[in-house]
């Protein structure tokens, strides 16, 4: 039973879904912390995130198309949405919003657990909000040959150079070490859900693929990978982590990695 | 389990206790509302009311200190609140913040109900924000004869004199058919629990007794007044209306007696 001191958690996107209500409910209730958490969305985010502050609201998950909006009405940036101006998490901390983006937090994780050699060649292909974060993390872990492939020649550009980066049309076969998938291609109920992202030429030369397509885990270019002998990283990866960030920033406890793929599953149902 | 469409009711006060939050979710739960209750607090009224609007917070039960000082961030007052310019009901309609007062609603409802003649006298003791609810109902339903009773002479004529009644010292013995305690006298708790609110020749000479003091429902001028065989209206009533009214205002639905009644108790276990 709910009482005085329940604490809020809320998530403000454009288009609502039952994912991280169902999710974060989950582990509240498995872990008996007394919390809530509930989907909201709205036509006006400055009222939105300051309501979110003057009602002590403990957490406010941030989707599209609030991630860049909501940055004036935050009073700290951590350096994870500093790096890509955006955020996807708020903390609040008796009225003082801290705003973190967790997407950033798991791709800066995995490659510093899994990718140690900064020398390696990167190839990232997309250019949108999670591109830029995939690209700005291996900037980040100190990676000096990367090239920007995306459809869109501008913002593919405006990307790379943004940390003097090279683009490479989709058109350019040239190889690399680590190639990371950032597009829809591969991504189930898509248009290209049966596609490889890349080439298959472009695979047979990498060392380690990575696909931040999430779902599902096993895409094209992960089994693929896995039939190679790559080393594979995948989106349900970035996933499982950044929800694991998100959860401890909010509720000061980590939840097994067990319990965080039941709760996972739960939410999909 | 909650879900993205689950509808928030809050409410906003300097001390939240518990009451409301174990009184709305109990009903949601035996009604199977897909609704639920927190209470919270605030610093910044402005900021919670207009975060309300933007979040689609469906309702705010208003009480001390921001019954008053909400009233600027409201769309439309209806006539319970103008009619006291105090605040204690909150609906979202999409956006749109209708405001009411569900004391008043209540105390008209039991006049209307209980006390037909308006050519009565009545005598109000107390001078506070619910009195000013019960001197206003009675004004609304055509009383002529009222006098207000306060140890606070200037609040108690303020009060009068807006409604060109009279101010009655409390030395002043003059008798009335209703007389109404809105005073903490008799509360369970108080100082003065065991005291009788009117001089027992005040009561004799009534017919009909009101105690807007509602804890203990049987205050010592409630049993006096059931010893002496008059009319008697309690604390409770008001209460038990007031909250329905409520209740119906932000879910539509209007509980029954019973379990209203099964709500209070469970909500001050």
């Amino acid at each position: 039973m709910l009482n005085k001191d329940t604490q809020l958690c809320i998530s403000l996107s454009g288009r609502p879904s039952n994912i991280g209500t169902r999710f974060h409910n989950y582990l509240y209730q498995k872990l008996d912390i007394d919390f809530i958490y509930k989907a909201f969305s709205t036509t006006d985010i400055e009222a939105a995130i300051k309501g979110v502050r003057a009602l002590g609201i403990r957490g406010c998950s941030v989707s599209m198309p609030f991630k860049e909006s909501c940055i004036p009405f935050i009073d700290q940036l951590t350096d994870s949405a500093k790096a890509i101006d955006s955020v996807n998490t708020i903390v609040n901390d008796n009225g003082i919003l801290t705003a973190y983006n967790t997407d950033f937090m798991a791709i800066r994780q995995l490659i510093a657990d899994h990718l140690p050699d900064s020398s390696q060649t990167v190839l990232v292909k997309g250019a949108g909000g999670m591109a830029k974060a995939v690209v700005a993390a291996f900037y980040d872990a100190g990676f000096t040959h990367l090239s920007v492939m995306a459809r869109n020649e501008q913002s593919g550009k405006a990307l790379a150079n943004k940390y003097h980066y090279r683009y490479q049309s989709p058109e350019d076969t040239t190889p690399a070490d680590i190639i990371v998938n950032v597009t829809p291609i591969g991504m189930s109920g898509g248009t290209e859900s049966e596609t490889l992202a890349f080439a298959e030429s472009t695979i047979t030369s990498a060392t380690t693929v990575f696909d931040v397509v999430a779902f599902p885990a096993q895409t094209p270019l992960v089994k693929k990978g896995h039939a190679l002998g790559k080393k594979v990283l995948s989106g349900d990866q970035v996933i499982a982590l950044q929800a694991l960030e998100q959860f401890a920033l909010y509720t000061g406890v980590r939840p097994s990695d067990a319990l965080m793929q039941e709760a996972s599953v739960f939410s999909r149902q």
